[in-house]
């Protein structure tokens, strides 16, 4: 296989909704990546092939998405010293928060850096892996630099469409 | 190795503790037990080899103990469809509930059977495990009536106790 | 009445749509089951009653579900020494959460084996009992392990599907 | 046995220091009162026996009293309709609010009154049951309305130290 | 007025759905009843006017229901030395847990008999106002042991329904 | 009675240690105080007294502290319309969330500003009360500014501090 | 610019739709107000700007709503001494306690008077604001107690209406 | 300055006990790192001159500490694309869970990669700090699965100890 930045791994594909916008940061970054569907308990060995193939193309982060008891992530992390950023999925008793702990809590020596749940910390852990990337690769630095300028943009284009809705007494 | 009835696995020797009266509780109860330190996330061949190893011994229930992400159990029962008992153990950001809440959110058709947090959860996880074990051994059914007979009479006495205080002034 | 590996109860019939699943699972492992409605609160002597016909019928496991103050299980397990599989159920304050550390935090000597909220628990407490039988019935063992190779299976078959709309470009 | 107003159980004897305040309450304010060590699990016909005989005694209200899963309350309601006051202890992984929720929601038509963890709920399900009794007993009226006059010019003295120290410099 | 058996207050008239179901329960029990809209902050005056002339009228129990910071039961308690039972109702950033602890936790002396979060604990309410009212008057006593014994057949007809379903392959 | 800037009610004189910082601040910021114990539950009247009196005294903001059910500022807020600052104390059984919920979800149009829970909530809604006084008394307003630049001091002098000792190998 | 009595800064323009009730809130109590969508992230030096402004326009108090890490009322804090008031927003994993403890808990001398979370807190917000301004504005006083009194009103209203339905069989 | 690799932020020197261990570790890995008190509310120049003077040092990670509302590192992470650490730590009303929520969850575009509360956290965000570097310094690979094999070697230790005890009849 050919090399990539990132590695994306999710548990189901019933997660893929909340991945996606993760990968499109990615492709706008100019980050390349590549999606697999693997189990923590369900496929666990297939899930350490995927580490050591992602590590010998040059893989220099994971996102793992996982809900529930959320040990995908941690079972990663396990097998290499790439940084694994993990995206805690909603949908177990506490919506996200027990994902979020367990995804957090991870043994000493053996981090996963968290994001937030569901979609939002999904396209955050891309912006975060293209911020690792962004060490060696200068092009990705600039990538990033625009997003930035194009995210205060939005907030003052909101303010002068609020502002000017409530001239006109829609306020 | 000679046959064992349940192995009882931990991440750490500081969680031996917590588990120690499992052991008690298991051995009153005629049950034959092995414990292990072995973690989920530093260790997982090892977690591994432990498990089919207690397997050809005639296992017939792991007791695996584990706080914060709390994953050592459900690494076990990715590996064996002998029954996981799972007890969480404090020291998580929520004091145990989130070892908890990722001991027994696993995913469909890989189930780990949860009790309460710390040494309380841990020995009833040992009456559990001989629970299993007496549907094809006698004495332990016998020696499990007669535990419960006890904890009958326990109460019973305090009652007596408090009363007669109680007649005493004391009450 | 005629031999029964595993007897569900629930202390409504509004439960059991969570509960379907669960005699799906064990049907498809080749357990035989029994199904009742039956109240901790409002029935008690006819909840007992049940703990001691399916005794009598070699009943081998108690899979319980109550949401709330999810007592059912509990009442169960203080009258008998079989393993009682503790389904809590969604609905109360905390949504199932308040049901599960009903469920869970049973006193010393009268477990209940807890499983998650709702219908994801009660299929893992049908594989849960299953792998309870198993011990004693190879045939169900087999069926266990033929049920984890499928399991992985549509993982792998899902990695797939993701990736080849992904190499059309859907992904 | 003789006559009783209110029946205090408990599930252990460990439980008799967050109650001892409810029963200094009920002294004070003219209730006979009879307190048993039982529990729902351990000693549940037991139990039963305590509200028969209770009953058939002109009790008034009972106030149960159970930390962790907290059935103790629960299984009296189902047994009666004399009314009966819960008391959640303290002690489970939320420490209180797992007994306080586990108590008070219990299934439609088997109420049970609860008050707050620990020996505060306790003096408090005292004073109720009291109010109870004040419906057919005067005496106990004036007594809680005696305890509410004492309560309120206790305020006003712990106001009137506070602002002498406050004059003199202490404040 | 009139006399009165129970006097059920609400903080607005949006509550009303949520109480409907008490009242319905009280009729049926053969209370006679009154309910009003009054509001701890908005009407504090008038809320103390109402428990004035209620205990005129032989008011033996307040019903209380508010949500958020739920302070009705509360400002009725420390007014009266006649019961008062809280509802906490739905709607705060705790869907209702917040309202229970703001309703249950009363200081020494001024209690709130707590039931659970909205319809399910009015209802209980109004059952538990029945209990208090039934120790002097032995018709409401008889229509209490009814409900419970119509409580009691609709669970075996429920059961009995299920497992009708069951044997024609439905189950 | 001279006239006051800030009033601050209490429930229990053992609230005290929790507010002496408040007061602290507020002298040394020159704000006049006024300090009471009064119960929202034990001596309501007397609490809406001190709401009049201290309003015609010139009071231009009211500090109320309670735990629990934590009424005291919602009490007050109902009797008048200067601002009340709410500051919740720990001791319920969420430690202080219970009374912090309380005391921020007040009906509309009779607000509660809250703050933190305990002292470190005290000493802020004593900083807050002088920024309301600070808008018609420019000395208080100095007096603010020189309290943060203070505060910015000591964040660089620990700074220095916290560098100094890693020069000497101590850090 | 001219004077302005209070400004709303918003981190995004979705967040309008809970804010515009507390913009209504002002006008009807009559204050004048500005609105601003500005972020504390992505726009650092514009919500720096926007804090000077208004002070320089005589903004008398500050209202900051945000949800998730809710930082905005905490940055605007940082940089004055004119009261700021925070309204979390929902949204987060906790639905908006998350941002209610994130708004509320701020270090010493830097506070941030919080209320309830959503369109409820802006409102009440709104009002309280407006008691900071009746300090030296006799006419938002007034503004203010007849607020009050059409809130009283408006109970009697639903009370009266409540009890009229149900005098005619509707109750 | 000379070049730095992480820049650790703390919010107050009380603050230390807990990131000293992460300090620990860079070195252990070869890391060099700076460390600073610095307050996002207290001094925000400060803290934004700080991220600028580490930028230019050419320093490739944060770690940014903080509790209660935990700002610091969201003010940094608004300030560079450099990759940024978060640390919540415990004090808060819900003991660090708030200070985590508050680290998490950021707007899109301005990422902070969470770790566990307290030491814990700062420790396993040291190694991801060394994790991030080591994707260009391969002595800092090697230390890294150096300190690996050291984890799983005391893993092995413990269980060799443990058992040696046992076998002794200490177990």
């Amino acid at each position: 296989m050919s090399r990539v930045d990132v590695v994306l791994l999710m548990g189901s594909s019933s997660d893929w909704t909340h991945l996606r916008p993760a990968v499109d940061v990615m492709r706008e970054l100019g980050l390349s990546c590549r999606v697999h569907v693997t189990s923590a308990h369900r496929t666990p060995e297939r899930t350490i092939e995927l580490v050591r193939s992602s590590e010998r193309d040059g893989c220099q982060a994971f996102i793992c998405a996982a809900g529930m008891a959320a040990h995908l992530a941690g079972v990663v992390a396990a097998h290499t010293v790439v940084p694994v950023l993990g995206v805690p999925l909603p949908g177990g008793v506490l919506d996200g928060v027990d994902a979020l702990l367990s995804t957090v809590q991870m043994p000493g020596g053996v981090p996963v850096a968290t994001f937030a749940v569901g979609s939002a910390g999904a396209r955050n852990a891309a912006f975060f892996a293209a911020q690792i990337v962004a060490g060696t690769r200068p092009e990705v630095a600039a990538a990033l630099r625009r997003a930035r300028a194009n995210g205060a943009e939005k907030v003052l284009a909101a303010d002068r469409e609020l502002r000017s809705e409530w001239d006109q007494g829609g306020g």
